[in-house]
């Protein structure tokens, strides 16, 4: 099976556990010859895709997530799915942090990404332009204008997680994923965590439709009887 | 007595007391016929400053602040220059964080201030594009993008210069500064600061010349005796 996540910077392929990261200049038709089944958060990637590949599945209307939540992103949903208890990290373009409880999801909220929380600082002043250090969590306190911002960046996504999650267990994924889990005693990265997700909402509309299908042959069978 | 300091997006005048904000675009050389006193952190303002009025004084060289911190801006040094134990916020188009014991500077870091910080979403995705509620501190989980983004901008900001103060006093400044303090029980909001720094600076620089005129005239009359 083919999966894919469409992303605001990569498509996210699951090949029958194989992932790869694709930026949209590099997709290529020769790439996959499989059907593709798809989420996506961004229309103009999901044009691309279904411009590139001839045989496209939207997954959207499948992924059920119990939620209050309007307007929650489908890869966020699909990433949930995987967790009954625990709070969800999804470390892309975006930081998304959602909380499960009871396999209900209770809220969540959103980060800059590490690429767009450092051209933020470019944008106040070419002063503040420039790398930071993805090193240990800064403890003590900067006195450098590169160390000052690498705080800022790092040290704030660190403490506003780290206030979500408390005791509770965590999930990580998505490209910085792996790299942000460190700081986080509790913390578990899976990369496959969307995919997962995508898969548990297939599996369950295969089961509702062969539910359904037992019904319809059972009502055939009733009538026949009849 | 004029002061400016030239920021990364206003000039910020005080006129005996009166203090004014003004975009770059529309700085006229009428605004003001005395001599302006300033410092800035923005080269390209500073020459537009140097265009506009005859005659103005760069204070930089006068503001000393015991640092071991390599490029610290030179607001930043004034604002500190005011505090002798505490933690110095200055929100403006950065939001800076500074340490100050006794009389020491200890260390300090930046934010992207709001608008920056905002920004940054809607470049990540247009479905990220929006203004944020700056009401309370949120508590809530966010169910809505909208307060998933001020949850992520304002939490994450409160949360990491609370880690900083801790039991310590805080001086809050700068165009948002006023907001920003509501969240802390020991902040101080004074619209001063930077000012009174460049004042401190001015009185310190005086002082030191009529102390060696008074060491010269001193020595004059010594020559005189002899």
């Amino acid at each position: 099976m083919l999966l894919c996540d469409i992303g605001n910077t990569h498509f996210h392929f699951w090949d029958n556990g194989k992932i790869s990261h694709i930026l949209p200049k590099s997709l290529h038709k020769n790439m996959f010859n499989q059907e593709i089944y798809y989420i996506s958060v961004n229309a103009q990637h999901e044009k691309l895709l279904n411009k590139t590949f001839k045989t496209t599945y939207d997954l959207e209307s499948i992924i059920h997530l119990p939620t209050q939540y309007k307007g929650l992103g489908v890869d966020r949903k699909a990433a949930c799915l995987c967790v009954s208890d625990g709070v969800v990290v999804d470390v892309g373009s975006a930081i998304t942090v959602d909380v499960m409880s009871g396999g209900k999801h209770q809220g969540g909220y959103i980060l800059p990404g590490f690429n767009e929380f450092i051209n933020a600082y470019a944008r106040i002043s070419p002063a503040l332009q420039g790398h930071i250090n993805f090193g240990l969590e800064p403890s003590a306190l900067p006195n450098t204008t590169k160390d000052a911002i690498g705080y800022g960046v790092i040290k704030s996504t660190i403490l506003t997680i780290q206030n979500t999650i408390g005791s509770k267990k965590a999930y990580f994924t998505g490209g910085d994923g792996k790299y942000l889990a460190k700081f986080f005693a509790q913390a578990i990265y899976d990369e496959t965590l969307v995919f997962r997700g995508m898969r548990i909402s297939i599996e369950q509309a295969l089961q509702k439709r062969r539910k359904q299908q037992g019904i319809q042959e059972k009502q055939g069978q009733n009538k026949e009887q009849e």
